[in-house]
Parts: structure tokens; C-alpha cells; sequence
């Protein structure tokens, strides 16, 4: 029997972390981390610093190479892909370092309900014969350090807010019947798409990182700015992870 | 100057606090804890727990009176009435506990940037010439605890969210377009609005708390079980606190 446990580690600041998750990792066998490759180095370096910070003696860390999407046309079949061989390899590490059966930690960015796949790779596994409890943690997700960061309210005054992905917002543009969108996995600017009038963004890179960066105002000429800083910063970092918020009519400000 | 803290606190559970909101408790000069009423002397209770657990010597803890909401029609009017109400107490305390300025605390349930007032208010001081600082610590909302009880996912695979109220679903009913609903702030199962065809349901209440409860499954079978333990639970606390997920077509079980 596997025990699994999805931990929400928020966004890289260890502050972020909760007492829930501290302790989750601190009860399991074992905690693999996935290395994503050079470019986003930063990110295993925080998740090995967020485990030198918090690990009694306890739990065994191992690391592992996490398969690499392909970038076929097909976006949803690559996806289905890259679960099956990321599965794969957590039934690998499985079998290596728990053989007996154990407690098995993965410390997922944000929270683990929101544009994360962890819980369909542990889906995977079950399906594929694994006896495994799953459990989840939840975390500070990228959309509350962003809108901590700015100090405003996701939502206008009972109103719904779409969170939504880059991808979506540019095959539909701007939801009808919406106010507020929230737009996370944006591969770059896809607000372009956007008639930019009476809109209002807020965006953050890097949140909750030693190197967060912020811009906000009106979509019109903010979206230049942060076209040209995600430009500058890409260059810097070797990676951005970003995200931003919009609103239209700004019924808030009442 | 006053410098405002809105903390995240998270659902009840002391083990969802951050290390970040444990840090900007106990910085604070005072904290204002509001008095809802005896049907909600859990929350308060709650509150007064927290602090008991988290806080060293230094800051002052004050309860006080929140005002009530009047039950008119018109549902915005009364509520913006509402937050000019608690704007005044929190300046009357303010004036009274801290009137050579310092800084100021206030717990919020989950995370100040979703269905909470307390941005709202803090920004009528500001505009009522208070010479005042915002800043927002994160906290665990009920919607991820929510997910995270259930463990699922908020999003179906590359798909938008729409977080909505009960008030606005029994308005607009299920939007085109959008694969899952989460809603708050349901004041009684304003899912009995919809064609439960195809729609499965996860639901909550106490969420994180000691009487936590769940219920998940078809929307059309599961509605009423829902309805008869939300009756049955509300006359036994004296009050009640509950969110739903649901998704149309299950995308996700692949």
C-alpha cells in the first residue's frame, strides 16, 4: 500500500508554507522531487531549499528527471502523453524506494486542485492496479500571492471571475457575461487578443520569489509594459511563470 | 499612520495558518476580532482559539460589535450601507485602541481577495482621509479545502473555473461555455435552479472545521441527501457554511 500525499507548497516563499504542509512532509518515507531540465533550475533549487528548511531527519529525498512534453499540434494529446510517462516514472521511483509499500510526499507548486496534474498522474497509477490512499494539502496558489501582492479583491462585489488559461483566452477572447478574468499558463500576452478598453490588469511574475515583479493599469498601455519587461526578465531569468488578472468596469472601486 | 494587515487565516483548521500569517499576527499592535452574533459564536470562538495558539505577548486582542446587514431587496444597496457600517466601527476602534497610529491586524476567514469584505472597508478609511497602509497576507480558502477533502481538481484538464455565488446561479442559472461552476456564499442550494442531467456535485460544509461534512456524487441524487443534511446540520450548530463544485461532463476521469 502507497500513501500518497499531494502537498500545496505555494509559490516558493517559504512563508507560504503551511503547518498542514510542513507536517505532511515530515511524516512521509519518501519525497521525490521532478528535475524539469536546466532552464527551470530555480524551481528544484527552491524545492531544496524548502526541504533543507523544513525536514526533521525523517523522510529519504530522491530526484527524479521529469519527462519532457512533446510539442505535437496536438495540445490535449500531448498532455495525455506526458501523464502516461510522468506516471511512469513515479511508478519507477515507486517500485525503486518504497518497494515494501511507505508514505510517498510530492510538493506541488500552489495548490494541487488548480492547473496542476498531479492528482490525474496519481489517478493513473490507481487505474493502472497501484493499492494507494491519496491526500491532499492545500497551498498559496500564484492567484493569491498575485492578489496579495496587489492588495485587491479577485472578485468584484458578488460577482463570478473566470480563472482561465492563455490558451483559452486566445481561441475565445473575453467571456460573455464575465467581469473578471483570471489568466493562469500563458505562454506570452495572449490579453493581445483583447480589445483593450475598460479593461484593467494586474500582473505579477516570479510570485512570491526573490525576483517578483508587478505591473498594473489600463490593459491599453500596461500591455506594452509587460510584454517588454516579460521580454527583459525571460532574457534574465532563462524562465518566467506569470499570471495576471483583468476587469472590466471597475464596479470594484465603489 | 496605520498599517492595515488583512490576514488569511484559512477555514478554522489551525494547521492551514501560514508561517507568513502566524509572523503578521504576532507583529501587529492590535487585533480586531468582530462579534457576529450568538447563531455564529463558533467563528468568533474560532478566532479567540487562534490567537490563544499563535500569538506571544505583544499584541492587544479587542473584540467589537460587527453591524448587521439589513434584509432589504435591494441586495447591493444594503450591502454597501453594510460595509459603510463596519468602515465606522473599525475607525471608532481604531480612534479608541490606537491613537497615536500603529498597526493593525484583522483575521479573515480563507483569503482577503475572495467573497470578503475587508479590502472594501479598508479602502472607505482610505477615502474617508485615514492616512493608512494595505497590505494582504494569504490564506487557505474554503475552496480549496473544499478540493482538497474531496481530492480533486478544481479545473478539468486545460479548462476555465467560474467561481460564482448562489445568488448569481439562481439568477443566470449554469453559463454557456463553462464546464465547472464552484459556488459560495449559497444562502440554501440554489443548484435546485438547474437540469441535474450530467452534472456531478462535490459539496462541503464546516469545511476544515471539527464538524466537517461532504457529499459528492450525481447532482440529481445527491441534491436532495445535500439539502435534508444541510437542514439537519444548520439546526444543530445553529448555523451553517457550505460550497459545492460541480462539473458538466466528466472530462477529467480520463
Amino acid at each position: 500500500m502507497i500513501a500518497i500525499t499531494l502537498i500545496g507548497i505555494g509559490t516558493g516563499n517559504l512563508d507560504h508554507l503551511t503547518a498542514q504542509a510542513v507536517g505532511a512532509m515530515n511524516a512521509a518515507d519518501l519525497i521525490l522531487l521532478p528535475r524539469k531540465g536546466s532552464a527551470k533550475s530555480d524551481l528544484i533549487d527552491l524545492r531544496r531549499s524548502i526541504c533543507a528548511a523544513v525536514l526533521s531527519d525523517g523522510p529519504r529525498v530522491v530526484e527524479f528527471d521529469l519527462p519532457v512534453r512533446d510539442g505535437r499540434d496536438d495540445y490535449l494529446g500531448a498532455v495525455h502523453d506526458w501523464h502516461d510517462a510522468i506516471a511512469a516514472a513515479w511508478a519507477r521511483e515507486i517500485a525503486t524506494h518504497l518497494p515494501e509499500g511507505g508514505r510517498l510526499a510530492l510538493l506541488v507548486w500552489g495548490d494541487p486542485s488548480l492547473y496542476d496534474s498531479s492528482l490525474r498522474i496519481a489517478d493513473r497509477l490507481r487505474a493502472g492496479g497501484m493499492d494507494l490512499t491519496l491526500r491532499v494539502v492545500p497551498g498559496i496558489t500564484s492567484l493569491q500571492a498575485l492578489t496579495a501582492a496587489h492588495a485587491i479583491a479577485l472578485n468584484a462585489l458578488a460577482d463570478p471571475v473566470l480563472i482561465t488559461t492563455g490558451r483559452q483566452l486566445r481561441d475565445r477572447g473575453w467571456p460573455d457575461g464575465v467581469g473578471t478574468l483570471a489568466v493562469m499558463l500563458d505562454s506570452g500576452c495572449a490579453f493581445d487578443v483583447l480589445d483593450p478598453a475598460g479593461v484593467h490588469i494586474w500582473w505579477g511574475a516570479y510570485l512570491g520569489m526573490a525576483h517578483e515583479a508587478l505591473v498594473d493599469g489600463p490593459l491599453a498601455t500596461a500591455a506594452p509594459r509587460i510584454a517588454a519587461l516579460r521580454r527583459e526578465l525571460r532574457a534574465r531569468h532563462g524562465w518566467i511563470m506569470d499570471i495576471y488578472l483583468m476587469r472590466k468596469e471597475m464596479r470594484d472601486g465603489e
